[in-house]
C-alpha cells in the first residue's frame, strides 16, 4: 500500500522522487531483429510477426471500408455523441495553437518570418490490450488534422479474431484517418519507420505503447524517424490543503493508479487530516474497483507526503516534474503560477485529470518520467515544422553586409564573407 | 569536382539526394566509456580527458572574470559592433516567438490555456578547432535569454595554451552567460548531461560539434537529457533560373562548401547557361579561397542539376529537405510558398545564406541531413516547455462530465469515470 511520510528532510527528496524501477531487460537486440526483418521482407515480415505475437493470420493488414461501416454501427449513440463532443473541445483548444505569420523587419530591408508546414506523413500507434484507447486517436488525430498533415497512418494490434475495437475505427473515421492497419507492437513501429508496400514510411510516429513499442520508437530514431517524446509510465502529483475534498483526491489518485502496475501517484499535503481522510477514502474506493489489482500494485510505488507549506509542495513538484499536476488548494490558480515543470496542470477541486484525459480540450499525450523538465506535451506544434524565411533587399544587405563580412572573417570563413562582398561590390559598382 | 546532371529521371532522384556517406565508425563504446568515467570521477575525469585530447593541463575549468576582461580588451571595436548589431537583430526576430497566453473556454465553465516555462538549465556547446564559432553563441544564447532560462552553461575546448578565443568570451559575456568552461568533445557533453561538481547538470544541450560531440549528444538522451536536434553535415540547395546572378550563386555554393569536407551543395536550375556560368564562376572563386581544400572535397559530394521547370525544382527540394534553401528566381517569394521541407529559406538574389548565418535575425541552428522533414530549427520554443492548464468549474464538469464517464467506461477505466461521478454526485446532492 501507499507509504506516508511526514516532513521529509530535503536530502531525502530525491529518493522520494524516484520513479518505479524500469525493466532492466535490454530489448535492443529483439527490436533490432524486428526492424531488420521488416526492412528485408516488408509486409511479409509484418504479417509473420502478427501471427507470432498476436496469434492472428491476416491476408491483408488494412482495415476495409466495410469493416469501418460495421464498426460505426456497433458503437452506441451515447458513445458517438461523447466522442464527437470531445473532438469539438479538442479542436477548440488546439486551433488556437496555429501560429499566425508574423513578419519582422529586423532592420530596414531585412524582412524575416516563420511559416508552419505540416509534417507530410505521420504515424499513430494505438495500443491494444486491456483498454481500447480511442481517446488517444482523438489526441493525436485532431492536432494532425488541424496542422494539415496530408497523410495519417494508424496502426493498432488486432484481437484474437483479427478485429479492431469498433470505437477506435469510429474515431479514426470521424477524423478522416483513412489508412488503418491491424498491426501492433515493435513490428508496427518498424513498418511505419521503414515503410512497406502496404504501410507508408512515416516522418514522425506518435502514441503510447508497452515496453516493446517504446523501445521500437527509440530505435526508429536511428532511421531518421522522429517521435513524439520519450515514454515512461503515467503519473500524477496532487497538491492538496484542507480545502480539498478527500474523496475527490482519492478518486484522482486511483484514476492514475489503475493505468498500470508501474504507474505512480504522489499526494503532497499540508494537512495531516487531509492525508488521513484521503487514505481512508482511497481504501474504500479501491475495494470496489474492477482494476483493483493493478491499482494496488501501483500504490506500492506511491507516496503521501506531509509538508509544512504549499511553497514547499510546489518546490517538490517542480523537482519531480509530474506528467499531471492537480492543485486542489485555496488560491490554486495563484499557486499554479509557481509551477515550472509539469505536463498539464489541473486547477481546483473540480478540474480532475479525467476531464483532461478525455474531453476538456487539452492534450493527454504528455511528458512522463521527469521529462516535463525538458519536453512539452503533444500539440499542433508537434505536427509542423516552423520554417524561417528571409527576404533581404539591396538596401538591406547594405545595412548589415559589412557586419557579416567582419564576423565571417573573424570566424575564418572567407567564402561566407565573399558571398556578401560580391553583392556589395555589384551594388557599389551600380552606383557609379 | 561537382557533377552536372541534365534532366535526371525521377527514378534517379533518390540517389542524387544521398548525403555524403557518414563515418561507419561506431563511437558508441568510446562515448559510453567517457560518460562512465565522468559519472564516476566527475571533474577529475573531465580534466583528465582534456589533458588527453586537448593536450592542456587545467587546474580549474571555469573561465575567470579576469580572463573575460582580458578577452573583451582583445576584440576589435569593429567586431564588437558587428556582434552587437547581430545580437539586436536576433533579439528582434526571436522576441516575436514568445507565445502570449491565449485562454480558451472550450465549453462554458471549461477554461484551458497554455503557458511557456523556461527550461531551467541549458548547456551550450561551441566547437573549437579551425573556426571560433562566436556566432553560434548568439544563436543559442539569445533565444535562451529571451525564454528566460535561469541557468546557461557554455562549454568550449581550450586551445593548446589553455585559452578560449576572445570573441567567444566577449559574446558569451554580452549575453550574460556567466558559466563558461574550458571543456570540449564528448567529455563536455558528458559533464553537462550528468553534472559534475563544477559543471551544472543540464536539462537540454544545444550546439554543433564533430562526430564525437554528435555521438555524445545522442548518448546523453539515455540519461534524460534533451538535445536540440540530431546533427549531420551542413548543406545548401539553390534554385536558380536565368534571372539569377551566376557569380552570386557560385559564392553561395562555396560559402557552404567551405564548412567541411562532408558538406553538400546542390544547384537546381532551369537554365543551362546559368549552370555553365555558375561552374565557371565557381572555379574562379574557389582558386583564391583560403579553405580551398575543404571546399574542393565538399564539391565532390555535390551536384548541379538541370531540370525542366521550377515546379520540378521545388519538388526535388522538398524531397531533399535542405537545411538551407536559396531561391534565386523571378517571383521567388511565390515559389517559396510551395516549400514544404527546409530549415531556412532565402528569397531572392540579395538574400544570401551568410546574412542569415550571422546577422539578419533568423537562427542558424537548423535541421540537416533530411531532418527538415520532421524537425524545426532552434527558436525560443526550443528553450521552453509549453504547459497546459485547465480550470473547470462546477458548471463546467456538469457540461462535459457525462461524456467523460461514458468514454472512460468504454475504455474499461472505471476509476477514471469514478473521479467524475463522485464530483457530479456531490453537485447533484447539493442541489437537493
Amino acid at each position: 500500500m501507499i507509504t506516508t511520510i511526514e516532513n521529509p528532510g530535503k536530502e531525502t527528496w530525491p529518493q522520494l522522487m524516484e520513479r518505479a524501477a524500469k525493466s532492466n531487460a535490454d530489448l535492443g537486440s529483439l527490436v533490432d531483429e524486428i526492424f531488420t526483418n521488416v526492412a528485408n521482407a516488408g509486409d511479409e515480415a509484418v504479417i509473420g510477426f502478427t501471427q507470432k505475437f498476436d496469434k492472428v493470420t491476416l491476408t491483408s493488414m488494412e482495415v476495409t471500408v466495410s469493416e469501418i461501416s460495421h464498426a460505426i454501427e456497433n458503437v452506441s449513440a451515447e458513445l458517438k455523441e461523447a466522442i464527437t463532443m470531445a473532438k469539438q473541445n479538442i479542436i477548440n483548444f488546439h486551433s488556437a495553437q496555429v501560429e499566425k505569420i508574423n513578419t519582422i523587419e529586423t532592420q530596414p530591408g531585412v524582412t524575416c518570418w516563420r511559416e508552419s508546414r505540416a509534417i507530410n506523413t505521420v504515424g499513430v500507434y494505438i495500443p491494444g490490450g486491456s483498454a481500447p484507447l480511442f481517446s488517444t486517436v482523438l489526441m493525436v488525430g485532431v492536432p494532425a488534422m488541424i496542422a494539415g498533415c496530408p497523410n495519417v497512418v494508424l496502426c493498432t494490434p488486432p484481437d484474437k479474431d483479427g478485429n479492431i475495437h469498433p470505437a477506435i475505427l469510429f474515431t479514426a473515421n470521424l477524423l478522416g484517418i483513412g489508412k488503418i492497419y491491424k498491426v501492433g507492437g515493435a513490428q508496427a513501429v518498424a513498418a511505419m519507420s521503414l515503410g512497406t508496400k502496404s504501410i507508408a514510411k512515416c516522418d514522425k510516429i506518435f502514441g503510447p505503447g508497452n515496453q516493446f513499442v517504446t523501445a521500437a520508437k527509440k530505435h526508429a530514431q536511428n532511421f531518421g524517424t522522429a517521435i513524439d517524446m520519450p515514454a515512461g509510465p503515467s503519473e500524477v502529483l496532487i497538491i492538496a490543503d484542507d480545502t480539498a475534498d478527500a474523496s475527490f483526491v482519492a478518486s484522482d489518485l486511483l484514476a492514475q493508479a489503475e493505468h498500470g502496475p508501474d504507474s505512480q501517484v504522489i499526494l503532497l499535503t499540508t494537512s495531516k487530516e487531509m492525508a488521513t481522510k484521503t487514505l481512508e477514502a482511497l481504501q474504500e474506493q479501491l475495494n470496489v474497483l474492477p482494476r483493483k489489482d493493478i491499482a494496488t500494485e501501483a500504490l506500492k510505488n506511491s507516496h503521501v507526503i506531509l509538508l509544512n507549506t504549499l511553497a514547499e509542495c510546489i518546490d517538490f513538484s517542480n523537482s519531480y516534474a509530474p506528467e499531471h499536476l492537480i492543485i486542489a488548494t485555496k488560491d490554486a490558480l495563484a499557486l499554479g503560477a509557481g509551477v515550472t515543470n509539469a505536463g498539464s496542470v489541473f486547477i481546483g477541486n473540480y478540474s480532475c485529470e479525467s476531464l483532461g484525459d478525455y474531453a476538456s480540450g487539452t492534450n493527454h499525450t504528455l511528458p512522463t518520467h521527469g521529462y516535463a523538465r525538458n519536453y512539452s506535451g503533444v500539440s499542433v506544434d508537434s505536427f509542423v515544422k516552423k520554417i524561417t524565411f528571409q527576404n533581404i533587399t539591396e538596401g538591406g544587405i547594405q545595412q548589415i553586409g559589412a557586419a557579416v563580412v567582419c564576423m565571417a572573417e573573424n570566424e575564418g570563413l572567407q567564402a561566407h564573407a565573399n558571398a556578401v562582398t560580391i553583392r556589395l561590390n555589384k551594388l557599389s559598382d551600380a552606383e557609379y
